[in-house]
């Protein structure tokens, strides 16, 4: 026996998400026919008005309402520093660490084993935005895998040769763990990167 | 730095749904924005079209698309049986089990913290689903909880008034279980309802 086929429709159009199992989907199409008419419409508009009002920035390649985004737009943000991340949610991460320059959202999901494309990185952007600003340091963020580690490389040689400072976030410890339960590389990163006190 | 309005507010929508936390509702919010504008206009479809096309069946109260449900209007189901449950993805599960009868869908996430409402069960309802289709035995599978435990024997005594047998599911060790870790209380319901061999 199956549920009813609207139903059924929305508990595989909520499978279809990341990280959403068989189950879960179950429980959240069924939360759905548990609220108000209107909190279900709520969800579907959402949805709907962020798909369609969601742009990428014509400069920086972040998720925005308006074209050039709040983040290239702002005046207060040092216009020297820019940081080259995957993802628009690193840009929010990475903004809550108090960091104040500029951002580029290189928005590829790099894999080494799908055919990482790094003819994908639009590299005359990066130079345009590097020139108009006047950038004079490029952080590499791009995340700590293998995939990362080999994008930020690229992007380092293929910028350094612009005489511009090439920079990429440190490896080591991470704040609150515990020495016994850190991986050997990240250890061995740590005890390569080590400060004097 | 929040995200753009209309990705925000598609976040807190995702937030809401049960068991999805703030960052799993970040994820899902830009996995939508990933998708192609056909599939995401899909999850939002299906949301709404469930949502008005699904009602209780007006006879046993499940989520349906027809009312009566294919359920109650399914001839080779035995009526003489009704299994009586508390949401409509438990006919699902009991279904599975081979169970022939019919079903009756509570819809009441009962709740003696909250004031478990006995009231809100619909009696007359039950009984004339029992008299006009000549239930014989009312199988009440509510939760395996205090709070179902409740509603159950208020069931039992409420029907059996009416000389109706009135069984409920078996307590017991879980398939599988290992007795080493099954809880006190599970342990001591399956000695008392231990079975001939």
């Amino acid at each position: 026996m199956r549920l009813a086929a609207p139903l059924e429709r929305l508990v595989d159009e909520f499978a279809k998400l990341p990280g959403i199992g068989p189950k879960t989907a179950q429980r959240l199409a069924l939360h759905v026919m548990r609220v108000s008419q209107q909190e279900a419409a709520g969800l579907a508009e959402a949805i709907t008005r962020a798909k369609t009002q969601i742009i990428h920035c014509g400069i920086c390649g972040y998720l925005t309402d308006q074209d050039p985004c709040s983040l290239c737009n702002d005046t207060e943000r040092d216009d020297s520093l820019l940081c080259l991340v995957e993802e628009s949610q690193d840009v929010i991460a990475i903004d809550r660490t108090g960091f104040n320059g500029k951002f580029f959202v290189l928005n590829n999901n790099f894999q080494l084993m799908n055919g990482l494309d790094l003819r994908k990185i639009d590299f005359p952007k990066i130079l345009e935005v590097v020139e108009k600003r006047g950038v004079q340091e490029i952080i590499v963020a791009t995340n700590p895998t293998i995939d990362g580690e080999v994008v930020a490389r690229y992007i380092a040689e293929t910028t350094r040769a612009k005489g511009i400072k090439v920079s990429k976030l440190a490896y080591g410890l991470p704040v609150g763990g515990d020495i016994e339960y850190i991986d050997e590389i990240t250890l061995r990163r740590s005890m390569d990167g080590r400060q004097e006190i």
